[in-house]
């Protein structure tokens, strides 16, 4: 399908201020593996995911996102999209092989929106729990919420229009969908694809270089609800209980790390293939699109940022 | 992701000697909607797909599978696969625009099992019942089992090991699942993906040039529920009950359209990209693999084709 | 199992100031079916049931609950009901046959929250579509939410203690969660049950003679989904999106008819017998208690009531 | 509701002769805790039941029921259910205080089947793990496929008819189905509710004195196919993979403990009422009734009880 080269969202490096209570909650409510560990980070993986790791937790003073990194399919796609990149006139460095744990070469960049991406294509191989010979379906152990896969990240800044022909014209994303001013003018937010999941990585008008969330994959409605009630038992605030987006029509839930970074943990959605037609939200529904059932953002959906 | 500019299987055109039935109980019981007729075929698409029709019935003596086609991301894909495929060693023909309604120019071969295969990019866009504007994320007045959209397709024939060679070499799908015998000598049953599918289509050894089951995609295991219950209140065969697979992981059931071709309904299943680790099944877990709570084939599974 | 002879809740009837959009809101979004009209009021019943109705709208000024009615076991269980009402200190009216369509005698009484109650055994039946004789597990044809059956009510007063008094030692009624001050003198909420569910009537401190709301009986947590998806295309306000419940452990919404009666569709929850070993909440844990993934109560969820 | 004074199935005794393989079985694999173990005997309780016990396996040479016991409401029930089982014909016998561990003292007889059952009061309280104090919906550390509770028991014999008019007239019990040859001559199941479940106890034709299996209680479907996956995880057979039934509406999955007592998980159903009218099957659709997709029973089904 999609012949950009691009896989997935392969990593996000997310900083922590309370670093010890945060790797808990990422490890014991969330459930990932820890996967390796240095100085400043852990690396942790989700069951489900064969490569080395999707999440870095990074100590630091504040929360935020150090980079987001996409993998590429590989070295070939890795240099003609470096060269795309260069051409929509984004300075590339290389990052050297094992500046991370596990990782190889990788190109970084900064977009429109300030925020700092990478592409790569090597990392080492771990595999899943439950193996490539006579799998079961799911494996034994799992803890907390247990979700399949770091999904996508939603990112604010001030140019969206900008950084999705970025993403369109130079890394080959299909829009999903997108939400526009009553007048038609504005471009507020807009959903890229690079697979068959309605965003890979999205971006709303708002304050550059943040983060809003980042999203992790459930199986389903039952899990969504087990989600929820495994937060609460653990006391982690919800922000926004079990709904539906009109937006990628997905089943939802919001909450914070314990260093304030948002979380999502998500299901659903539609099949997305290169012809997908385009979504239009107007921003008088921008409510109903966000969350369906509610008809209504709340404040601090709309608000905070890290 | 996949760079092979094969989106999904975009059409299946199915035989029927009842064809009244048939034209019901696709339309009624399964719920596509028609969306065109000429002298010997009915068109149907499912309420999720955008493009003019996925499902073509046709007046017959018989059951069986006309032919199966993928869609293409653009013009150059097709010309670009086109010469792989004659390099492989396959015969490829012309279909000119406007063959069968909606369709534009397509191109035709048959594989080493035996199958007519197509590919084309061109086909009369139609859209969704929930439109492109501020979409609510169903529609209304869904009819019967009310698949999103045609999903793969199971083809049986005797080389199964060229076959693959053929859709990963030539066309560039990823083989997610294999089943192999004890001495790892034979290839049993092979799983394409060209998507994020588990796969788009797959095959295993049997007579060649049959169909084994065509599947369409439902939402979750209560909508699994659902379409069962809805295919015994319409008294149609159910061959294999709500279950899961070993294989894919999906959940599923078989049954049988009028004309006695096999289909399923499925869900679930995991995410596939480029670098997805092929998993191996041996001979002796087939039945584990294909019906992961049985344990075990069914007679009429592995002896039904049409 | 509870040999108090009171079956269920049987019907309310609700006023309606908006009439005509209150029997549209409730026969095409709730999905209940008219068996009866008269001059000022509406029988509806849903599908799962079998007597004449559960529902009574009525023409009115205002919002607001006429009556509630249980259904008892035999005309024995309603004279020796009637005594003990009478004993408790409550006077008791005849209402007499026919005075509603379908309906046989009745007793009334008003309770110590100024809320009107009957009890009765005989009303017309009419049977569910599925019929009695080799049925589907569900009809064809179902409208908007559809839910099983009326569940239970809300209601509000001052004196829940004595009230709750009533209900277990008049009515013979399980007492199986609470909510209490942190010094235990108070007693803030009370949930009653006569039959296996978690409760099928519930009081909360607040201005008597006032309804909270009425719930209705859903299958699973995914019709709950398809609900809220049901009342946002329709634009019906959800004033609580799905969520689960501390106390009762039901899955949930809340949301308003056209008068702004609040309604609740609802599945879930634990087993109740005689011998269930009541749950205590304590009040700084009632908004855990209510809406277990918010852990807060709303605005509206306390101050609003018709 | 139902005033007979009989509450539920409290306990069911099984024989089992490999003692070992099943107590590990019925902890770690239904997921029971175990509260208590005598000479010949394990007691155990699923998490969600507040008596001390609710399955004793039984060391013995053969498979097969010991016995079934009902929990009335209080002693006075006790001794008018004793009047009114010897008055139908039974002989009852006193089971002394403490002849099993935390019981207390117990009526025993043998219906017309002759299966041995029990009513008794007493039983040691031993409470839930979520506690009564600001509870969780679910406790941590669940293990297997964790039932809320005992549910229901199908027994065979051969005098149905007798049988069912034992639990109507004498228990008070409501027959909410039953399954008749076409003649209607004969009562070949019986479907016999004390609370508001579709059946505490059912009876189907066949060698008397026998179990044909025993069911736990899940909370929904997808619950359902949680537990057939661990079950064939630890390769334990699934005679009947997830399905309907017609009578009951339940879904379901049979099984086999490793002694071979056939056991049941189960969710689902309507809800039953002293007033239910009852459901009637005609044998020619008996398959139909008992599994709802598939229409036709299978052969170890009807033949196999211990």
């Amino acid at each position: 399908m999609n012949g950009n080269g691009i896989e997935r969202v392969g990593r996000i490096q997310l900083r922590q201020f309370d670093f010890e209570k945060s790797v808990d909650y990422y490890t014991n409510i969330i459930g990932l593996d820890i996967t390796g560990r240095d100085e400043n980070r852990v690396y942790l993986k989700a069951w489900d995911e064969w490569d080395h790791h999707s999440v870095i937790l990074e100590k630091s003073d504040s929360a935020g996102m150090d980079h987001i990194a996409f993998k590429v399919t590989n070295n070939d796609a890795l240099e003609r999209l470096e060269h795309r990149i260069e051409q929509f006139g984004c300075t590339v460095h290389r990052v050297s092989n094992r500046t991370r744990i596990g990782e190889g070469e990788a190109i970084r960049f900064i977009i429109p929106t300030g925020h700092t991406f990478e592409l790569y294509n090597e990392i080492e191989y771990v595999g899943v729990p439950t193996g490539r010979l006579n799998p079961h379906p799911w494996p034994d152990g799992l803890r907390g919420i247990s979700p399949h896969r770091l999904d996508h990240a939603l990112l604010s800044g001030d140019d969206v229009k900008t950084t999705t022909r970025f993403f369109t014209e130079a890394l080959g994303f299909v829009q999903t969908e997108k939400v526009i001013s009553i007048d038609g003018e504005e471009l507020i937010a807009s959903f890229l694809s690079t697979s068959m999941t309605g965003h890979d990585v999205a971006f709303i008008k708002g304050p550059d270089a943040k983060l809003h969330h980042v999203g992790f994959y459930l199986d389903n409605w039952y899990e969504v609800l087990k989600a929820s009630d495994i937060l609460s038992r653990n006391e982690v605030e919800i922000e926004v209980t079990p709904t539906r987006h009109g937006i990628t029509r997905g089943e939802t839930i919001y909450f914070y790390d314990p260093s304030g970074n948002r979380n999502e943990v998500y299901t659903g959605g539609y099949a997305v293939y290169s012809d997908f037609p385009t979504i239009t939200w107007t921003e008088d529904k921008i409510g109903t699109g966000i969350f369906y059932h509610r008809r209504q953002l709340n404040e601090t959906f709309s608000s905070v940022f890290s």
